[in-house]
């Protein structure tokens, strides 16, 4: 951070003009007057409306938990696309610690009434304040200022306020920044939009849809979101046309790992999506559940020299270091070159802890986390206590080992920061192995063999090499960050296409993966579609595969499953077979379009 | 609940003519259709978006708790006023398991497949169910159904849904049932009204207006909404002027020891009000923090006789019975009543385990509640995973004692329904004894002693009795349930009123409390006023007192204080005096109107 006595910084902007009506309608909270009332040694608050911590049934919170070295780490700059990740090591490889479990212990009542360092079930379990329980506000706020974001452009950094969850976040975030619009009130040139990758979280859109905003997808190549081009950025802003609705003033995008094709947007890309935001005065809503799961190994000398920044000091003007290597070999957050103080950053807990604490944060300049926490303390008031409370205690520790706290270390401390960017680093690597085991699989399953001129014999062909011929049956790109791969069926190599509609081909396809003996569902393309549109012209020809969710040793086999069930089904050379599979799955075609709950697709398995 | 093969019961109203636009524009889940999918015997399942549970670092979540019994019950039917309760009883009154104290935990994995009984951090830290994490939610519904409401009179009964406390719920069901509307963009006649009692919680309020809701407050008497007389329900709704805006289609409801004014509705006028809103199709959102916390001690057997119902079966035509004397005791529900299926019931763990769960559901016809659920998946998901399955093992306990986890008892087991009816039992004996210790010093103190013909001579006169008059300062009913004494302070019987603006000789008297030796916090009656002609007109008339939150040992005493600090205020007779205390604080009469935080004024104490 900048420590000069003097900030010299630009302020941010102010965006006022972009908050909701009902945002500018809330009032400011008044309890600051009464603080020095509170103050007075020896009074009896009378006036609050609290129970008292007395009637708690609980008198401690605990916690058993692995160490922050469990898993082991993948180098941050390797030396080439696979360097250093030998074949075969398993993402459950741990370290000399395994065995090493600690017990964390938040106590009824600790010994200091210092707020930011108070942990306990007294606090905790009590009504708390929207920001956040202070000593994770307070820690949160510090890492994100300090370690994940040091080179904030605008005065004074950022401010944070926590959320249940980035979902939550996002809900907040549109409710601050978005006014209703319904077509049977209003006319259509009140409508307000959203911009959103073609293909994406589908969460997202069920949140704003039903408010009457436009969703407006912005068109992708491997990286994520094209500035350029038809489709692109510059082209939907620039030649936006005012009959649809007004141009639409919000952006949603995931840039690291992005849900569901694993682009990563690389950092020129960046500055220009980010200038256009700017010229057309667009407020940036950047969601990075997967950001600390970059995988460098991925990513070719080549394109980490032209694309990816090598240090902090390579974005513009920037001076600052997280302290950490592991940090600094991120990509920085849209936030990192936010002059104006436009982009609103959600973070969360679901990927790093787990997605059960419902608990994350919001990173925007001041006057916008100021909106949002005004409906926090209408909506969810605060994170729940028992989650604040463990983690708080999980990574701050006791303020000393004498207050009747134990921290996620051994030895009773927290992890500290330096033991939470240890733990992320070693997820990284566990998550970057996977990627690796399933995506060498379909690597060497893309094509099939067939003999030249004799047409296909199938996946087992015994013809020498001579007169045989590939025919690639999917492509992917390996995700250079993230949870999935995303594929491209080729549905034009199929013996059927031209007999058989792609998306019905596509379905059959699908169906046939679930059945013996491949057994494997994937996701189809089209339940991250954001519009029925993009999901009918090419939703249908992808897949989702995720390598984050399945156990471990099931990764390798179940992706030599998928490339075998391929196969087979390239191997159907009449219509009646793709009539039968889908016969037997009447309600098939209609799976391939999704509703909000898809992500939870495993929870019964 | 009916038992029978065939409902007897009329079906609940459609009432979906109140769902929002924006409610009526979600969508149904689609993620049923998979289901079959998942269940395939071996299915790799790489489409979900899920991290392995793996990846989370904690291995079991623990606690340590006190036993249902801790606190001793009050009797559910007195004797008389104050039967029962020997004077100077503390509310710490621990049976003899005050030192039994049970270790909960949740383990990392149970034994069992049934999702009902699954209560382990492999499911409760994944993501969830927005409805709530399954062995909760059954548990949950399965007592408001069999054990609050038994006698819900539509057929099929209520469903429920879990919230993050009953903020959260309320803001998700005035985001289902309510329109956002816009003085500068739409006519007066499209916006719509919520009713309130004319003293309320103004979170409430402050959650509606940014909306652009109408709040409309409603006439009470020491019961709480009245329906008849001038400003009552029957005049507010039958003379509605349509020009202010549509007649309001909610009404926002506390129904039991009513915050601030601690009154309790009978059954005879909760049947009145209910008929009213059949009458004028009005949703009632019924708030009940404090449903469990009914005195009976303070109801007179004359009242019991005549305004409060012995057994469910004196509601009309009810025979069920909750199985629990304690439970049978307690005023019933709105719901209980609801014929139409109109009442969209709060509940929340705040007062019975503690606020810092952020955890309640809510009650209604299973079509309300699925508009609520589709709002849940796009806003909070669900409550954090770490309270519910700590509160899930607490009160369900383990399937059997072999899956690894330990209930809230000390043998391992649940607390069960039997044992969370025993805790709030007791919790109602605790506050009831913290309610009466209050009340009687202020009900010994409401009179300031006076020589007849010669003025006041203060609080500590030793004129004979034959020629001393009696002058009130302040009076109150005692609270039938609830957390607060509600005091109207009688400016008119000070020595200074006619010559100080009674608002201003209040606002006097309020700070006056804060100084020594009174030391007295309480809170003004203005910042319950949800309109400022309320505040103007009365709210300045009104203090709430909280019993609930000092320590226990310090409730006689600060009570003595407030009545010492109002009698030495009766004894100020000039207008510097007054001027001085209202000149210390400059700030002071703008802190006579709050914000929504107030309720958290003890925290910093």
């Amino acid at each position: 951070m900048h420590t000069s006595a003097i900030d010299q910084r630009p302020a941010p902007l102010d965006l006022s003009h972009h908050f909701s009506r009902t945002a500018k309608a809330r009032h400011e909270s008044r309890v600051k007057e009464f603080y020095r009332y509170f103050a007075i040694p020896g009074i009896a608050n009378l006036a609050g409306g609290l129970p008292n911590a007395e009637f708690f049934p609980y008198t401690t919170l605990e916690a058993s938990l692995v160490p922050p070295e469990r898993f082991k780490p993948t180098p941050n700059r390797p030396n080439g696309p696979l360097g250093g990740v030998p074949r075969g090591v398993s993402s459950t490889l741990l370290t000399e610690q395994r065995a090493t479990t600690a017990h964390l212990l938040v106590p009824k009542s600790s010994g200091t009434s210092n707020r930011l360092h108070e942990i306990d079930l007294k606090t905790a379990l009590q009504y708390g304040t929207a920001q956040g329980y202070p000593p994770l506000y307070d820690f949160l706020r510090q890492i994100t200022r300090e370690n994940m974001h040091p080179n904030v452009p605008y005065a004074d950094g950022p401010e944070i306020v926590l959320t249940c969850g980035s979902t939550d976040g996002f809900n907040k975030a549109i409710e601050t920044f978005s006014n209703e619009w319904s077509a049977e009130k209003q006319p259509v040139h009140e409508r307000e939009g959203i911009l959103v990758e073609e293909f994406c979280y589908m969460n997202a859109v069920q949140c704003v849809q039903p408010r009457g905003l436009q969703v407006v997808p912005v068109g992708m190549d491997d990286e994520g979101m094209r500035a350029s081009g038809l489709g692109g950025l510059r082209d939907t802003l620039r030649n936006w046309d005012e009959s649809r609705g007004k141009r639409p003033h919000l952006m949603y995008t995931v840039t690291i790992g992005q849900n569901p094709t694993s682009s990563t947007l690389s950092l020129p890309r960046r500055t220009e999506l980010y200038e256009l935001c700017k010229e057309y005065d667009v407020i940036i809503i950047e969601d990075e559940p997967y950001w600390y799961m970059q995988f460098p190994s991925v990513i070719g000398p080549d394109i980490a020299q032209r694309y990816f920044p090598k240090s902090p000091s390579d974005i513009t003007g920037a001076k600052g270091s997280s302290g950490f290597d592991f940090l600094d070999s991120l990509m920085p957050s849209y936030i990192s070159i936010d002059t104006d103080g436009r982009v609103v950053r959600l973070d969360t807990f679901s990927k790093t802890i787990s997605p059960g604490c419902r608990l994350g944060w919001i990173t925007a300049q001041p006057a916008l986390i100021e909106r949002i926490l005004r409906f926090t303390e209408v909506a969810t008031q605060q994170p729940s206590g028992f989650v604040q409370s463990i983690v708080a205690e999980h990574l701050i520790g006791p303020h000393n080992l004498c207050d009747g706290g134990r921290g996620g270390r051994k030895d009773g401390k927290g992890w500290a920061v330096e033991g939470w960017v240890r733990w992320l680093a070693g997820l990284r690597g566990a998550y970057e192995r996977r990627m690796q085991t399933m995506c060498r699989v379909l690597e060497d399953g893309k094509y099939m063999l067939t003999s030249k001129g004799l047409g296909s014999k199938g996946y087992t062909t015994t013809e020498p090499w001579s007169i045989i011929d590939r025919l690639q049956m999917y492509n992917f790109v390996w995700p250079r960050g993230g949870m999935f791969v995303w594929i491209k069926i080729y549905l034009g190599t199929h013996p059927l296409h031209g007999k058989v509609e792609p998306p019905k081909l596509s379905q059959a396809l699908w169906v046939h993966l679930t059945t013996k003996p491949y057994l494997v569902l994937v996701a189809p393309g089209t339940i991250f579609s954001p519009t029925p549109e993009i999901s009918k012209s090419k939703g249908f020809e992808y897949y989702r595969l995720c390598f984050a969710a399945v156990e471990d040793d099931e990764i390798e086999a179940a992706s030599h499953r998928f490339v075998k069930g391929v196969n087979s089904f390239w191997a159907k050379k009449n219509l009646d077979e793709v009539e039968e599979i889908l016969g037997v799955c009447s309600d098939g075609y209609k799976l391939m379009y999704g509703g909000p709950h898809f992500e939870l697709l495993t929870m019964s398995s």
